[in-house]
């Protein structure tokens, strides 16, 4: 662990599974404290959503949200999906219009941390024009504003977080609308147990192990359909903390195209399977020949195994691909926190009246 | 043009635009010819849905299937939600059960090139036993039998085609199909003119310069929402006929995350950005920032600008990615037909009873 002189080399330090202090120096708006508080974000939020209730029944909800919002809608279609008695899809869209087939059998909920996403005040205005009753997420923003001019139900976020940091808030106040409206049972229980788990659970080494894994090598994420919104989420939590390169895919359909990319591997990679123990059979069986084919292709690759109620596993994987993108974002030397880019990029794009 | 012995060097070569004749070797199965003639297939493949029709009205139709084979749902969606007057909402399923929410108002269609997909004949159990009609689209094997043992209506596809290079007779029946349901306008005329004019276009120069410069790279295939199963498409073609990686995105949700990844950029990439002109105006806007910042981070940029109708648009891109991919495969000195990694991983899964 150490060069002739007694010290440390840099290689060595960012290999070794004790994270080197010098470290948190990057992580200047404390991310650290902020990540390690999912629990406590997920007691607050699941409050949130007490007492609010759609006016009228609804046979299917259309969630319109980008980045770290979307995500929300993303999850509760496939919470929703292993769920074999409930009567309602729910669908996500990251666009500026909302798809065909909506009216006003459907709830549009529109969900944007700062209230001011062009797209999701665009999809808000063209969902409600098609007749949808509407429920806003949102800190603030336009949104606020529109909520109050429509007279529409607004859930309101505590304001000064990065909206991927505000994950909880932006899941668990919809998943108890859905509660309260009957097309759901009641996830109390799994909530309380969830924010129990993740208060005990101590995923910093796991998560420094795989940062120092995954480290100058573009990490691949996969995951069963029904876990594709987790393995997206980790996979943009590099892109937005890290600030560096990952992609995802999900089984079955990885192993119809993407699976014969690593031939002619051009670039270096390393992949995180998640697996769950609620998969298909076959997917199961996917999984191991995956695994195999990949580490003789020259990709190394970790098996994640989630155990627990879906909900569970979907929060516990989430948190732990938040640290381990943050751990990465302080191996390149990089503040996790800011997203620069993405606010010049807002700037540049100049007003949008609609 | 040569080194000093007046002969070219290897790098040169692989460079210039007049592709090197000895790189058709790798090419044993003659895959060039199949690519070629799309628009043969496009004529054939869309006169097989003539007179073809589900027995009883549908408000929506799910496509189940694969691949190569599932990408035609997707474009089918795409092509649908751009019909201002069409009532039916078209979804696809990548998976081996179907999702909530459908019933004996929802066409299933199953499509699977050789009929023996696992996932797919999964789902089409699945579907029938939710109340579901069905068509079927396949060139024999399991998906057959099942046909007529249960009398539904199937498509019978020509055989000896790698399913990807079978995307024209995937696609165009269920079009037809559609029109004779009458859920959809008559695309008979823009059939015809995308045939005359993949039949007169000459894309090979444009192919073989886009694969120069995607050679050693990772490609990384951009597009609007709506294009979005185009740039898939593209990026299937590089990992299959290819052998490489490839990945894609969609704006503007690339905007809120992947965008930020080349900034610590691990991995050496060549951005290709689709355009069609029907996109919404701030994503024309995106796109052109996008094309800057991915410059900035040292990422280069080729914009292919479609024009046309939608469904010109769409196979008129594909069928340049479909080259490109090709002559990629050629740089790599590999085959672009075979596929014989998915099909040992088949055999390793073994046999799967439903």
């Amino acid at each position: 662990m150490g060069d002739k002189s007694g010290r440390e080399t840099k290689d060595a330090k960012k290999k070794r599974k004790v994270f080197p202090d010098d470290y948190f120096r990057y992580d200047k708006e404390d991310a650290y404290k902020i990540i390690s508080s999912m629990h406590e974000h997920i007691r607050e939020a699941y409050k949130l959503g007490l007492g609010i209730k759609p006016d009228r029944p609804f046979q299917r909800v259309l969630v319109a949200g980008m980045g770290g919002s979307g995500i929300a809608g993303d999850l509760l279609k496939e919470l929703f999906e292993a769920e074999p008695t409930c009567p309602v899809a729910v669908d996500t869209v990251k666009n500026y219009q909302t798809p065909t087939g909506i009216d006003d059998n459907t709830l549009l909920i529109a969900i944007s941390y700062s209230g001011n996403t062009e797209e999701t005040l665009s999809m808000y205005k063209t969902g409600i024009r098609k007749g949808c009753q509407a429920l806003l997420v949102s800190s603030g923003g336009k949104m606020e504003e529109l909520a109050k001019l429509n007279k529409h139900a607004i859930i309101k976020l505590p304001k000064g977080l990065q909206p991927r940091m505000a994950i909880a808030y932006l899941f668990f106040p919809i998943l108890r609308v859905m509660e309260n409206s009957g097309v759901v049972r009641s996830y109390e229980q799994e909530v309380n147990g969830l924010v129990d788990t993740l208060k005990q659970q101590d995923i910093r080494e796991k998560a420094i192990e795989l940062s120092a894994k995954c480290y100058e090598k573009i990490p691949l994420i996969l995951a069963d359909n029904s876990f594709y919104p987790v393995a997206y989420r980790w996979k943009t939590q590099v892109n937005e903390n890290a600030k560096a390169p990952a992609f995802c895919h999900a089984l079955p359909e990885f192993n119809h195209n993407e699976m014969l990319a690593y031939t002619n591997r051009i670039g270096s990679y390393y992949a995180v399977m998640l697996s769950t123990d609620r998969e298909h059979r076959r997917v199961i069986k996917r999984i191991g020949l995956t695994k195999e084919l990949l580490q003789h292709k020259g990709v190394a690759v970790t098996e994640i195994a989630v155990k627990g109620t879906m909900l569970k596993q979907m929060f516990t994987t989430i948190h732990l691909g938040d640290m381990t993108s943050y751990f990465l974002a302080l191996r390149y030397e990089t503040d996790p926190t800011p997203v620069k880019l993405i606010e010049r990029f807002k700037r540049d794009m100049g007003p949008f009246l609609i």
